[in-house]
């Protein structure tokens, strides 16, 4: 098994979606062989499988492209497994969260990281990603970090539903972390490794949460290099 | 077993929350006397129980209020009955779609249609409600109802991640309807019964999915009187 993902300056490894796929992919027991990949040479590296997006996961001669669609493939291929849903109602209820994620979430980290993402890109991604990202949001790097507390405090917002759960349990998923909780975490996976901005506040379960996420897996995702606290 | 509900005028039960109880108790095959109850006599209605708001529902002598803290009453104490989360990690994703439903879609949902609950509150509510209203928002609901078509749209966005679900599952808990259906749907009574806005558009999975949920339990919810289509 190997899995495709985004490469960043220094090694570093900070895809949202990827650490979505990375996480679901030990909860199954498996260790792919990670490839790295820059921006802009996905469409080189990653053609054959017909994807235009990273992460895509190689098992065999399938190439599953989308966090989402890898986390279906790896439940349903490998039923005898670790559950990452938990059941069909457990499934459906984590497509809400994923929708959630990826609609309401991203988007409000999106602005607050994004001038920050782009000192960690590679090197050879940097004038792709600057063009592309001031164009996506309309506004320069340095008018979108002028405005870097407003938007934070969107994102502390938009937490709200993810931490009345965490109020009451450890785990978004409940007593033990599944899929929501890698779709969640891979969120905010990715400020941790692109940002030196504070997101999370101390004292709040959400990060505790997160705190406890970094351990997983022997400490697969605290192993990555952080940039925040 | 008896839950009280708020009153509106001409006997209209419209509270997205004693919604959300009542499906809730179908679910689990009970027929709770309904016990109605304006606004301005709750304190005195519902005062032995020490709550301050509806629904309460009342089992024996146990008095429970909040319709989250209702659903986990029945799911805990009638276990042998239907489950309302299917599980653990069912339970603990509810409770992020209610926390959900309660932080941004209802407040998506109030400023639309809250200066057309005014027309069907009970008649003794109508000074309380509108003094409480306009002063909660901030507005007059002259300048709310011009704003309708504006806040109307947040409401189309908000629903996002419940027609993410609902374009590849007939419900939002996936094969079946449980308790995370009934939170999103209760919200989406609240609407229909009280404002003739349109809020559901035709052609959206959402609007099919709610048309289902009318149907359920031999059409209990669908036989309450409806403003809107």
């Amino acid at each position: 098994m190997m899995i495709y993902e985004l490469l960043g300056a220094d090694d570093r490894r900070f895809s949202p979606f990827s650490w979505r796929a990375h996480m679901a992919l030990a909860h199954k027991g498996f260790e792919p062989e990670r490839v790295p990949c820059k921006f802009t040479e996905i469409a080189e590296k990653v053609a054959s499988s017909g994807q235009a997006r990273v992460p895509v996961l190689v098992d065999g001669d399938r190439h599953v492209a989308d966090s989402w669609a890898i986390a279906c493939y790896l439940e349903d291929s490998y039923p005898d497994r670790p559950s990452l849903f938990g059941g069909d109602p457990g499934r459906a209820l984590a497509q809400f969260v994923n929708a959630w994620a990826d609609q309401v979430l991203q988007p409000a980290l999106a602005p607050v990281i994004v001038p920050d993402v782009y000192e960690v890109v590679h090197e050879d991604d940097k004038a792709y990603f600057k063009e592309s990202r001031e164009a996506r949001f309309g506004r320069s790097f340095d008018d979108l970090r002028a405005a870097q507390a407003t938007a934070a405090k969107a994102v502390d917002a938009a937490l709200a539903p993810v931490r009345a759960v965490l109020e009451e349990r450890d785990f978004l998923s409940g007593a033990a972390p599944l899929y929501a909780d890698y779709i969640v975490f891979g969120s905010l996976q990715w400020p941790r490794c692109t940002s030196a901005y504070p997101i999370l506040r101390e004292g709040d379960p959400v990060t505790s949460w997160r705190d406890r996420m970094l351990g997983l897996f022997g400490g697969l995702a605290g192993a990555a290099p952080a940039r925040a606290a």
